[in-house]
């Protein structure tokens, strides 16, 4: 596996925070907002005296309780077709090793969440990428792209809805151009739905598990991380009316033993997290979201993805190469003793060469602090481009 | 992967409770010790606002205590030497997907931890067992054995110490075997030691990473879950002096994140335990064994290995087929509306046939208990044996 270009960055900041500049992160995707304390409080109160394993698929009230959480959400499923993962990454790991042989393909839109590669290398499996652009907002790219890159070996199409790192919202339309494609070509249909809650302006996230007569093909890959701002919990779950694809996710599962017995008490409790938690977190997002496109738009040069979901933003820059970019702006850079670290978007695509003068912004921080990290930017960008 | 022996079992274990007979659980490696207080504790007084993501690589407080640990049982290692993981399962399958490509090849004395084949299974490895005999107690393979094993696809030898399911401890002299063994064929010692605590009679666990001049080549499993009774909080240690091994196992943690935040709460709380809490339970097991041992030897044509060490003990019967007679124990059987459910050894040999009139007694479970599911097996074996 590469080394992201995120991670190649590291030593950097880690060098300028050194040398006493200050680095503001826009480059992580760890929400600043509180936990529930709902959910922190369930871990307080534990009763446990043997902390032990769970039940492999998670504990049977957890899952109960997650069914009803998507019933409220229009998602029609029960706790049978619900496995309880460590992250929504497990869940990830566990879907690819469920549809797929090694050497069989997944078409994946790029730029699309970079571990994606990380697990599909770790089993032998190959993503296909299919590029979405910019110009679009990183929509849907035609169906009859898609129709060209499948194979004899292409096994699923996997989204992400709301994207990382695009915020693109997929419309209901868009994932029923996606559900015929499956059918026709006897495909999965997998959705990383991770930032569900996360959809903005009114509009409402339609989830894959919502399709009439995609039961036997869809696969959705969950997560309390973001949700409830938990990442630390490691809970996440994979869901499907495909009760062959669960039986055999559960192997997976079995050999990993449970998932973590205090996350899952916390992320059980999380599940009554009142609405006006999600209202207060939804309001927070928008603002900062407008705030940072409306900042970003006043820079010579920058085009923004406004996006619609989840807290990422892809922009392009005026730089042939955004890795340099962001090595020179932790390396050579500063504005009053302060600088700022992105992630440049080639880590984000499968591709070479594509995304090469863009980079991703994740807004989870403090308005005041988004504003002046724009600000440093713009700055930089002036003086990087007069070098 | 194929459904385990034990697996199919259970729906007659809960058809066996339906009918309202009472099933004592041999078959199960779930200690009924109390997790230490002090565990529990540092949970319950949590001060997180944010749950956030924590190190990829664990927490560094938590690896330099973990070293520190290392250190008073003669493992001289370092915060840097230690990725922290999602249990001892996780450090497995990043152990596996790091020195071993698929195709690729690791000996492993039979029988094993039967999740060791999920692990390789999902990764497209091979697992090639190497018989060890209950004659022996399960000692050591003869390293000419292990020789005729070794071809171009080889990567590393594989050793549980002490065993799942054998409770065999290794001696020094059987680990420097194998050191000379990896050595000569420039291959991997990969040791499982996730029991490490559990040694009896006044043994001394030798822990690979003790060995001189093996740095390059040893790498550690460990767990809390049988430790501290702590098989719930899902934390776990991988550990080498080799940091290419570091580095490369990294990179398939970075793709999941990080390991639970509340688990290393836990988990770096539970490393003040004091000896006591070890003795206590050392002292527990070691009646529990010798109870168990005495009892099984008093039952006609049983043989049994005694175990120096972890909680299991793999037990000879008079039967042809122990996947047959504990089925029969759970739907014909019972004594006193009491039966037993007991994990046939079958599912921890590789080697088809292998292990047949064996099964695995997991003594976890009261003394009481113990003797009484003893005896309703010593009665159901001379029932089975006159069908
Ligand atoms: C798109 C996407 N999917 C999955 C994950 C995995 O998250 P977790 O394992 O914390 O649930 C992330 C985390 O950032 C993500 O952005
Ligand atoms: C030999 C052995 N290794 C590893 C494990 C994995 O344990 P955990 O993932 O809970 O650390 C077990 C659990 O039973 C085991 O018996």
């Amino acid at each position: 596996m590469p080394a992201s270009p995120i991670r190649k960055l590291v030593p950097y900041a880690e060098a300028a925070k050194k040398r006493g500049t200050k680095v503001i992160h826009l480059n992580i995707g760890q929400p600043d907002i509180k936990t529930p304390e709902i959910a922190l409080d369930a871990v307080r109160n534990h009763t446990i005296e043997v902390l032990a394993y769970s039940m492999t698929e998670g504990s049977e009230t957890y899952r109960k309780k997650i069914a009803a959480y998507y019933a409220k959400n229009s998602i029609a499923v029960s706790a049978d077709d619900i496995i309880v993962t460590t992250g929504g990454s497990e869940a990830l790991s566990f879907v690819m090793g469920t549809i797929m042989d090694a050497e069989d393909e997944i078409i994946i839109p790029e730029p699309f969440y970079a571990n994606y590669n990380g697990f599909a290398t770790a089993l032998g499996v190959k993503v296909v990428p299919i590029a979405s652009s910019i110009e679009s907002n990183f929509a849907l790219p035609p169906i009859a792209e898609f129709e060209e890159l499948i194979t004899p070996k292409t096994k699923a199409i996997l989204i992400c809805n709301p994207g990382n790192p695009t915020g693109y919202l997929y419309s209901k339309e868009e994932i029923q151009q996606l559900a015929e494609l499956v059918k026709k070509h006897n495909l999965f249909l997998v959705a990383d739905e991770v930032y569900r809650e996360f959809a903005y302006d009114g509009r409402e996230h339609y989830s894959i598990l919502r399709e009439p007569g995609l039961e036997d093909r869809a696969i959705m890959v969950d997560s309390v991380s973001k949700r409830y701002s938990m990442c630390g919990a490691r809970i996440g779950c994979l869901v499907s009316k495909n009760q062959e694809v669960i039986q055999t996710a559960l192997k997976f599962a079995q050999a990993r033993l449970s998932p973590p017995t205090f996350a899952q008490i916390a992320s059980e409790a999380a599940l009554d997290t009142p609405q006006s938690y999600f209202d207060a977190v939804s309001k927070e997002y928008v603002e900062r979201r407008d705030l940072l496109v409306a900042e970003l738009q006043k820079i010579e040069g920058v085009k923004v993805a406004v996006p619609q979901g989840a807290f990422y933003c892809v922009v392009e820059l005026p730089v042939s190469n955004s890795d340099d970019f962001a090595q020179w702006l932790l390396e050579k850079f500063e504005m009053d003793g302060e600088t700022v670290m992105v992630a440049p978007a080639a880590g984000f695509y499968a591709t070479p060469g594509l995304g090469k003068n863009q980079i991703r912004i994740a807004y989870v921080l403090h308005k005041d602090q988004l504003i002046k990290a724009v600000h440093i930017l713009a700055a930089a960008l002036k003086e990087y481009n007069v070098q």
